[in-house]
């Protein structure tokens, strides 16, 4: 693991800008991209859309959707559509350049991936459970691959599926979709992002703790090429 | 560029066989190779077919095919004919591992690839004249990524071509398709195997002498990971 | 994860020799790799000496030692002297490709090997209890990178050296050391090799199981380019 | 060869400082890079200085020089000198990073590169006789991999290399060293940046014209991971 420390929020979307960027301005083959939902890569967003709309020259980077909880009659589940809002639609990439993921297309979503070439590089943020994509503490075993978790996976999942509709229990879903821990550590290179004060007791398990399913992310550090990047805030717990 | 002289066609055709099987090996994700027929790799496929034949673990491996002269009322030209004989039939593979190249769909077959990753690897053969894949002296140049090369392209094309086609008249092509240097290049492993007195001069004219057009394959040892592996015969020449 | 299986012994080590050669046999730049002692690699030296000694275009190969048992009174410990048996010496490998660990250098070793480019492959077995390297089940964490152990770091670890010395008690070591799961896991590609009825139950274990402590090379699953070659007895007890 | 064309200088810096920071921002094992002196990349070292200044995550980046005037009775010469005043000094890169080129390491610069795993990346600024590095028109050949280059070489060069010294004649150099292009092209990834009007016709000739000794950045087009980033002036002569 690679750990980088910036001082504020703004410093360490651009570290995690620049390591997207470069990546992506590599050569003209295929370039297989996840990145993450949510409120931390807000800023990463705003940084990238003016350096990518409408650039031809990233018509080969191809986003792959890592996790879904669907909204009932909607085409778009809640990462996707929060996706869209923040990058794809300011930042205009194509249609052709998404792929979801979805309640159909979930069990062959690996599959048509590994055929294209594998996952270059994955953005992730950090739940101050310890969870990255959909993996939430015992929700899913290190081994999965790719996981459809049920809204009675654990006791309080009821309750984290019901805040991410906004508290609408017309909208409350049966299960969600994810990545498992074992397909997104093979992905070619990890980038992990989280800031502020509320993160810093997580980032101190991730750095600091063991390897457990009690906190997911503990995983990540034993990939290869993982860099993680937080603010001085984050890192206020650190020995 | 990485230069073996091995002593004898059976080493010369192991280690190249080595090498194929070793990138094969490698993890899941979709594998895109280019094979040349011809008679120097006739070893290479004896020795890879009992290893890959009805092998599950290589079904994400990929052929696509680098250069073709196109026959009379058949789907398969020359060059696919060949590796069809030597190594697609006998080690079983999948028709939907096998991506040709013909007079249809060159003007594609660059973006395919790409799109699907790049090439990996490609394992070439020597023409005594310094042709690589069908880039013949002044029939093409450097800079060209995928070429049709009409039998009128130099003074002695025509005759070659005929040779190629077994000398019968009836079947002498207009034209042929062949990846030109600068595709070639853009594979990420290049191999090169050639055995044999009658090859002794061209290798010493590929590692001793300038890259120029009058030599295609001098390019070759421009690029990062290029292995050039002969028998002893080949480098009998070398300084 | 890549799972092969082979007929038999011979064509397992067939399969990781490929490996080790298509690696080593690429370009001139310094190729850093880890093998490991044991009676599993036998036929995979076997079938490397006469294709790697006295090749000069191996001379960019380092070995960097994994783990070692120090002996008393004697340079070389209980890891390296079998693999000098083994392979060192009868591959005439120069001493200055041999990059010892031992209780002097074993705090500097990791960055040594960073400093020079990382670990691009590593060669494992495996044993019946899932230990790789010296990372023996709670003797270890998956965290660590660079380990000393004491004999008395588990109940039966002393009994496990004595036998690794010959149950000779004078040669009884205190301590030894191996690189930890987290800087295997860093190495670029790893392979690991088991054979035998007596490895199958923990061929199931490490392909069907949890990722968990007490059987510690249930990690490796979660590295993104591993690839695992059994023989079919290895394999019976799959389901 | 990948073509990024932006609006200004700036918006050509920032794209090559992302490239640069991205890799230099990957996991913890050497990253050996060489970067181009010269007034082209002064705005992508005011953006990397504050970005890389006094940062421990850096500290596995080494920085090997690629060519070398050497100067009378200094130890560093004018790219050095160059290099100092603009990056290393103002960034604080440590010493022990900077690996020079002169007059008495030139014969082993390579080997060490290679032995500490070979260049992962290389910035290059593009001369209008399109030279790259001191790979000047008809002064090196394209299969040189390290020259040392006479004061006689070619009719202009005397005068050339008078200017480099600042046109004091007590200071011409009796000769350079330069990495040639054989070598570049063995670096993993190759980033050249180029700007204004004046180097519009340069920019012409190496994407529309051939390869050929005339313009020796003519080659670069061959390197399968070529990014090739200029501003709009730079490009306005294109097709």
């Amino acid at each position: 693991m690679k750990l980088i420390i910036e001082e504020n929020y703004e410093d360490m979307s651009q570290v995690a800008a620049n390591i997207l960027l470069g990546k992506m301005l590599e050569n003209k083959q295929r370039c297989n991209i996840s990145i993450t939902a949510g409120r931390t890569p807000r800023k990463v967003y705003e940084i990238l859309v003016p350096q990518v709309k409408n650039k031809q020259y990233f018509d080969h980077v191809y986003y792959h959707n890592f996790d879904e909880i669907p909204l009932p009659k909607q085409k778009l589940g809640v990462t996707l559509t929060n996706l869209y809002n923040m990058y794809f639609q300011p930042a205009n990439i194509k249609e052709e350049q998404i792929i979801p993921l979805n309640e159909l297309n979930y069990p062959t979503h690996i599959d048509k991936i590994r055929k294209s070439g594998g996952l270059d590089l994955m953005l992730l943020g950090l739940g101050e459970d310890g969870h990255f994509c959909g993996n939430l503490p015992h929700a899913v075993k290190f081994e999965d691959e790719m996981v459809k978790v049920s809204k009675n996976a654990t006791p309080d999942m009821e309750e984290i599926l019901l805040e991410e509709v906004g508290n609408d229990e017309s909208k409350l879903p049966q299960y969600y979709v994810t990545m498992g821990p074992n397909f997104v550590m093979e992905t070619k290179r990890l980038v992990m992002i989280a800031n502020g004060k509320e993160k810093a007791g997580a980032i101190k398990k991730l750095i600091e703790g063991s390897v457990t399913l009690d906190f997911p992310a503990s995983i990540l550090k034993l990939h290869p090429n993982f860099t993680l990047i937080i603010d001085e805030e984050a890192a206020s717990f650190l020995a």
